[in-house]
């Protein structure tokens, strides 16, 4: 998330209007060094592209990888088929490293696009072989037959292809993103059903027992029935006020049973399958 | 998911770099018998480049084989109507093979740019084209007219083509698999919306039998009514109880037939129908 | 769905590798005479690909007419406003029709991919037109002065628009699907509001209910209360208790009703359409 | 949505296969005059073809006129804040809207894509000037010193943008759809957790009702309880009846309160301050 | 929002049409003085159109810091976790700061899109080099090397680069709303959840009540069920009225806890690991 300017010469890199701390510990511990190696036949401006360009993808790497492991237990944690609800802390998680991607996907997009710019005008990189120019000996040197410009692009297309993973890399991640919130979206409303149908299972027993509630309480009344001095009255009541409202409730139950299922599904998925081979065969005038 | 480097000459390739076991068997069983039989007639490179594409389409092709199956078993078994709650192992399964899918489709995408840019290039082809550079003798033989270059850009194309074909059927399944979840939604919207008018329905019921079981209570009080000599009123007041609860609870239910049925449905179908003929007339400047 | 490879000479055009009943019948009953007729001026090689590309761009149109008007219907009784829940019966069909659109889409994309790769190639233009190469006579006589190269450009372009047009028919259809489930969804979640709104009023009458019913069971316990003999007593609990419940029940209500309407609507709608009389004037460098 | 041909001369415009009673309204009533009228000093072709351009971009500015103040309107009532249910007669406003939209779309697509296969091929544009092959004169004449090819150009262009406008006006139109949709979710779902609070609280209530209730009711039994004749028991039962459900409905309110509100945000606003001061100093190596 | 024409002359600036305060006073007090500084040793036409460029471009940046904050807020507000129900009125403010965002897009994607046209095109740029036509001493004084074009390459590069930063800015912005939007249905289902599983033990508690008080409501009929006598049981049915239904209670919750949890979710989470490895060695042909 830095941003600097610097200008190549054949012999010195100077490194203009760097801020931050991390940057600087990088120039001394690990540009310095690598800089003044000298196994390397290449030029010295190819080495010095070579460590911002190798600098830069590190920084984005680091990037990712400081995402991608918190975003991976956060969803793994979150599609958790135990789970009733969600924690809410989590989420917030999920919603920063989700920000942090998608600015991290923009810094990656900015990365490709600054080199796919270089890389589409053979002038520019040309231009960026400064040896070549200063210096011609060192062309003729070269034993492999590839001239400064080739292996200019093959360096800057190497690079291009590493931000290219990483943003493959982001994408993937962000898909997994939308497919682990449809995930959380099913398994909540999954067991909002599920707890919906336990409430209605009772709520039907409540219905059951306040219906036949309702004769007990008739025979509490203050009124005269003409059963009052019978003994088996109070029996044969009771036990019809218990057995109906569980006898209703059965029924009611087998009722919600048979509503919920719909009366043909043998059908349908025997035409899925036939619609599934004729695909394979499928071609075209190509 | 392997990578390797090669290195191609007229008369050998060498694998540089490959790991994993399965890689090593293919290598020994299915790429040297394939290279070493004479019954082709193409230069070596070429059939060591068509016998690597190949075996890397092929790779491609198992992992979509591999994905494809559970997939649709997983989502057939999700979208089927009968279900009121999602099985959640399901949805593990489901998300799983869709990141295995978006992984996929990042390997294809990768494959396809590479050959792409090789096609985009004719110089790299054309150096691609190892034999005709150091035995020209190869060049003149060819019957048909076509020459090594040609017959190159055929073959990446043809592969080209074959990764495509399986770019087109992951964006299918991942659209299958979009789709369906939609259609999981609204049915587990539609299952609640069902279990919600059940709900309703039963607590109507209660509420006509509580309003009507107060009159049992206040009966039930041990104040005086003045009916409590009379053995009429227990019947009256018993059946008053159960018939009126009965009446209130149809009432409410048509109440609740009324609310959820809109007044004035019989017009929009035609505007839809009419809006379908106009668009069929429609076309364009061009 | 049947691709077919076909070699074309300037007299003869020679099918290979056909399948299917469908295609033998075009092949015998359609093909044939049109190739034979000789009231086209055009050379025999236009004729053939133009029945060929004909018959690709029927069979992808015949297929967009099987879908389309099962998926409209479909649609159109899925988004009906007066449905409560949806028939699950009709998303397995809209699931299927939308599964198939997809591979017409990828059919589409790949006819179009084809043409445009030739079109793309004025080469492969060039060698298309085989009478040329064989009977120079012919591109004399064209009266119109266009040569054949452009004619055979002029033809699959117009192939191409077709298949453009039936790709966006195919999104136009996609979207609509899209639409239309966000239509259901929001219609199933204004259903459950709905009941759930009445839920609630018959919940907060049920509690006025069991509050007051309170009053009648705590006078019906075998306690004394001293007002047992007054008969004016029972009348006025009695009356207590019905009243107060209707009263509590109401209060409850309106209380609903001030609970659910936020306080500060009316600013917010002029707020909108300044916005939008400011977005009128709205234009740009340029 | 009219397709018409027309062969234009350097002097006349001959309009092919117009159909349906508005386009021969405006053949007679503007395009005649428009052309006839001397005042422009362009050739005859290019006053033509800007008619017919300006026409189609009218019409479908008009198309776009007719569908967004509707779409508007309907969007503004469905976000109303104040609405619990939405009205389902909206709906299908919204739906056959959103649909003209998307035909709206690709119509400008078509359009577009048009003029820009013309901008594209310059050979296209020389053969439209079409006064420049036959009057030669007419460029002399031209004193802005740009050439007829030029004058072309920068006609289609400048409706090549106006098509553009139209095109982002209703992809913008599309995002508010999406948006307001989106908006119209949250309300709903949101009206639906107030109510499932209300409902909570007066199941709270209810519950502690019937627990105390239960109370009465043991006393209301037939039993022998001895406290028969002490007057002050009634009035101790009836208080703690009344007394304890109140107490026990304010212990669950409190419950809920605290259960549904986590115990660590006051952590969370700061990272989120903090993550956005840090994406301001934001750049890349560019 | 404000577009204008404007005359470049290598000494003057006529800029035609210009409507609205805000830039009457732009032209008086910033822009006037800006060209006439002669600190520049640019090009007069050069100055004159990076003001008019920077002016558009902060005119733009303006924009988005008005949208950016109160976009901020509100979503922070929106996903806070403690939030039961969604403040209406925060809805209105994001709809209205997410429409201003699209149109804040749109003008960015024609700014760009302008400039993109005029670097697309090298002899626009020529053209816009008033000075090196008229004036062509310039070109050799210039010290750096570089000629016009070159020049005002960079500079409209450069705006182009700041329209694409704000244009990435904007895209960031619509992700976050997105994935805000997911979050906040999340955590609004989550509380639904919540409650709802409060509901259902409520439900139960209420069902257990309602059983056991069915017996005392037996007992309370005025039926002879010759227990009246004896004073034990008065305390024996009680005591099983209250510990029956608490038993009963307890085993319906644990029954939920049961029924809520599924078996055998221990071996999944391990799959995701493996999964998670392997994805890391994968690299591909290239």
């Amino acid at each position: 998330m830095n941003s600097f300017k610097a200008i190549l010469t054949p012999q010195s890199l100077l490194v203009l209007d760097f801020r931050g701390f991390g940057l600087e510990r990088w120039l001394v511990l690990e540009l310095a060094p690598q800089l003044a190696s000298q196994s390397h036949s290449l030029p010295f401006e190819f080495r010095a592209l070579e460590a911002i360009l190798q600098h830069k993808v590190n920084t984005l790497q680091a990037q990712l990888n400081d995402v991608e492991p918190v975003l991976l237990d956060t969803l793994e944690s979150l599609v958790d088929p135990k789970i009733l609800s969600v924690d809410r802390s989590k989420l917030h998680v999920l919603l920063q490293n989700s920000k942090s991607l998608s600015e991290l996907e923009t810094d990656i997009k900015v990365f490709k696009d600054t080199l796919l710019k270089i890389l589409d005008e053979e002038e520019i990189i040309e231009e960026l072989c400064l040896t070549k120019w200063t210096d011609p000996r060192v062309f003729e040197e070269s034993s492999l037959g590839i001239d400064h410009a080739e292996e200019m692009e093959l360096l800057l297309e190497n690079y291009y292809m590493q931000a290219e993973e990483l943003a493959n890399k982001t994408r993937e991640l962000k898909g997994l993103i939308d497919d682990s919130e449809s995930v959380v979206f099913i398994n909540l409303d999954s067991h909002r059903n599920v707890m919906m149908r336990l409430n209605l299972q009772l709520a039907m027993g409540s219905f059951s027992l306040s219906l036949f509630g309702l004769i007990g309480v008739a025979f509490g009344m203050n009124l005269e029935s003409s059963f009052e001095e019978d003994p088996r009255v109070f029996w044969l009541v009771t036990g019809f006020m218990f057995l109906g409202s569980g006898l209703i409730w059965r029924r009611l139950l087998s009722f919600l049973g048979r509503h919920l299922m719909p009366s043909v599904p043998p059908l349908i998925p025997q035409v899925w399958k036939r619609n599934m081979k004729a695909s394979d065969i499928k071609a075209g005038i190509r």
